[in-house]
């Protein structure tokens, strides 16, 4: 990956610029990265876009043409400035859910640690690439999650926004559940299964349907799967099909689908089970395309649609209903002597505060059930005696209290870079797979189905919430004082 | 740009495969690029894309790691293939629209003509990045509609939907209207002005906020544009912003500006103009953050909020309210002999079946006026006399005519590639704002307007409406000749 140094928002340059004047940009300070909203009304999300940030961060650095265009704009930095950008290497600390955990609001998905000079930097491309993998991966999820035991193929590259989008968002989709993808270059660079028929195009090619259908199962005569619809799906193109699959019944060979990509999914479906079972032809499948998202694909098995595969574009890999996730990127600690001061945000809406700290979550699991009661935001340097009874409580509603027993915690946050060296043993595409479908397991179905979840308790630690409280009614103090001094 | 020749779908390659084993693969067809309909309800869409579909195009060739990768698929292609396209280099001709046109349903953005092994291959990645790019372009002149005067920043590059959706949003926004772009690299790439102020981290990094702001002025006192909601935007930070604008003002500089990016943006606005005029800073503008877009801004304007410029990022750069624009690529025509056969695709929806024969668009002008009357779809070797009056027809309802008189001709679609060599001279990308201001000349305000627009006529020549019709009514008897035998 090229450098991507310049992939920042201005403002972070010049804030670089103003702490390196100020004498203040190594001053170590700690973000955390995290979204307060879950996408979709889901229960839950899929982290994903940590492997492209490892790859953005292990690349990082101001190129020569950097330099030399930030030396041409209007704010004139310094030259001493210019040389400390193209001398500099990343130094920080990183921690992050590993992809495919499923995560909370207001829980950090990652946390950064470093010098302020960096540790700004770097925000945008870290949200860019995580707000965008996270949001497909969650969508991903919820359209798995309604056709557990069919095919799911990612169809979306010509309406992704951008080549970028169509790669990396299908290879969100992938460690969420799909099977496959239509994107060869993802399965170039991921491994991810392609997958891939034909077009109207390819019938239209020839004189007539039938001749198009064989000249293509000759071609590949163990990967047809012929598209229907070009004429009329029953009248023509499934007998016409049907006829094909014949043929290579014949060779020894099978008709692997039909797809269908036009008109009413579950009738025609219906239609097609019934006549192909009825030419013998049982083990070829259905293959449905056509605007499709977990929605749609859910009335469509309610009706009894007969397809054994769907194809997902647009609104999979656009996340078409809620294009964008909020994560957020806030200051929670900065360096004071040998310790970290807690920073806070406040903010005119209460959900909009920010939690102070240098933290850390935990997953609170059930030794019986091994299911997960709860995420606990803790202090890094806290150490929680699981082998006494946990008081968990809301952290607004703190009447709202529950007290586990018999219990293990995980760490979600693991360490990604240390020192600005990549210590983290990256999983293959495959083990994250494996990974989410375990994560997967260890939730109550109660948070994972698609309408009205419950929701899954993300508690802080006694310690990080009342630090918070205490922020919050000094810095009220504060403000009050100030504005007395003004008037 | 490294090649993207994997980044296509896989039925892009089987049915180039499934062509060359036919034989058909050096076959010349002609397909049209096109949009069925407007996003958001506009009167219009802006073209744009095509600067990244040159640089896509002139770079395609499969690399040494493409065949290997290709060597291991399932499809098991023939070495012969894989030598194939080793060797291929585009050869096709392409026409397009310029970049900053706009542009309407059902007329081709462009039209590829070449062999379809290769027409084939580029249909997903052209799509990718013209659907993208003229969505963002027709969003951002919206905006640019209800604030014509305001200086308008796109500012949403940690929500866009990768890093090269960021990058190349931002260009296709700056081509329909904005003044500045917050990412540096597109600012890198395209002489985009890049623009930023500084975050609430900035501010809670230091003990308060008046020594936050006079470390920025500091460090950047003839860009200083200073965030004044960190704490309480009456209260704290308008009074200190201005005390560090008297500073500047002793010094002979001027506080650019003050940026509100939460609360009551109509009545922070206003009050903050006040206050600032109050202290003498009549020179500082007001620049507001926070989820807008066209709406917002324009409730905040009726509303008579004194915001000097706008920093639209999230509804922007991913087109919240639709993200995604269906442009499609067909097939039109085939090579027969010497001939171009004009070919379609019938749908049971009538506004999915193609219009046949290898075309190109016109927009009829008024001399007197020099606005559009209509865009005209002709066949490539009509020839139109502009000396006799011109009847225009509605391509459905038929007897909806109107005869123009006085006109002259322009015609859209230009010559990007011959043979596969470039042809085009690129326009740098201040003639193409410069040609798409004068483009929103050429239109009355009725077809301009963000609501309700008027519908803009596209038109067929009698000619090419005369082949669709035939054409419809043979392929109608054929189909039923063909049920007729299957049955």
């Amino acid at each position: 990956m090229e450098s991507l140094a310049l992939h920042t928002d201005k403002y972070q340059l010049n804030m670089m610029y103003a702490h390196w004047k100020n004498g203040t940009h190594l001053k170590k300070c700690v973000f955390d990265l995290y979204f307060r909203e879950l996408p979709f009304e889901n229960g839950f999300a899929v982290v994903a876009g940590l492997e492209q940030a490892i790859l953005y961060l292990s690349n990082l650095r101001f190129t020569e043409d950097d330099i030399r265009f930030l030396r041409e704009e209007e704010e004139q930095y310094d030259e001493a400035f210019l040389r400390a950008l193209k001398e500099w290497r990343f130094t920080s600390d990183v921690y992050a859910m590993p992809e495919g955990t499923l995560a909370f609001p207001n829980e950090p998905l990652m946390r950064v640690e470093g010098p302020i000079f960096e540790v700004q930097l770097i925000e945008t491309a870290l949200l860019n690439m995580i707000n965008y993998q996270t949001l497909i991966a969650t969508k991903a999820a919820r359209i798995r999650h309604i056709a557990p035991d069919d095919i799911l193929l990612e169809f979306g590259s010509r309406r992704a926004q951008e080549p970028e989008a169509a790669i990396w968002g299908t290879r969100a989709a992938y460690l969420a559940g799909f099977d496959a993808t239509s994107n060869v270059k993802a399965g170039q660079l991921f491994g991810i299964p392609c997958k891939g028929t034909h077009s109207h195009a390819w019938v239209q090619h020839f004189d007539d349907e039938l001749t198009s259908f064989r000249a293509f199962a000759e071609a590949l005569p163990d990967q047809t799967i012929l598209l229907v619809d070009t004429y009329n799906t029953i009248k023509s193109g499934l007998p016409h099909a049907i006829q094909i699959g014949k043929e290579l019944k014949k060779r020894g060979k099978t008709l692997q689908g039909i797809r269908i990509d036009s008109g009413d999914l579950a009738y025609l479906s219906k239609v097609a089970r019934k006549m192909l079972d009825e030419a013998g032809l049982t083990e070829t499948k259905i293959f449905a395309s056509s605007d499709l998202d977990e929605h749609t694909i859910l009335h469509l098995k309610s009706q009894g649609a007969a397809i054994d595969a769907w194809g997902v574009g647009t609104r999979l890999i656009t996340a078409y209903d809620q294009p964008a996730l909020g994560a957020v990127y806030k200051m929670v600690a900065i360096e004071d002597g040998e310790e970290w001061r807690p920073t806070i945000k406040i903010s005119s809406n209460p959900q909009k505060v920010t939690t102070p700290g240098r933290k850390t979550v935990y997953r609170v699991i059930d030794r019986k059930t091994q299911k997960a009661h709860a995420d606990l935001i803790a202090c890094v340097e806290e150490t929680i005696d699981t082998e006494k009874p946990l008081v968990l409580f809301h952290p607004v509603h703190t009447y709202r209290k529950k007290i586990v027993e018999n219990y293990y915690l995980e760490e979600l946050l693991q360490p990604i870079f240390r020192g600005g060296k990549l210590v983290y043993k990256r999983p293959n595409l495959e083990e994250v797979r494996e990974y989410h479908r375990k994560q997967l397991g260890q939730f109550w179905e109660e948070y994972l189905r698609n309408l009205n979840p419950q929701e899954y308790p993300v508690d802080l630690t006694e310690k990080v919430w009342q630090t918070k409280q205490d922020m919050l009614y000094t810095i009220a103090e504060k403000i009050r004082k100030e504005e007395k001094n003004l008037s």
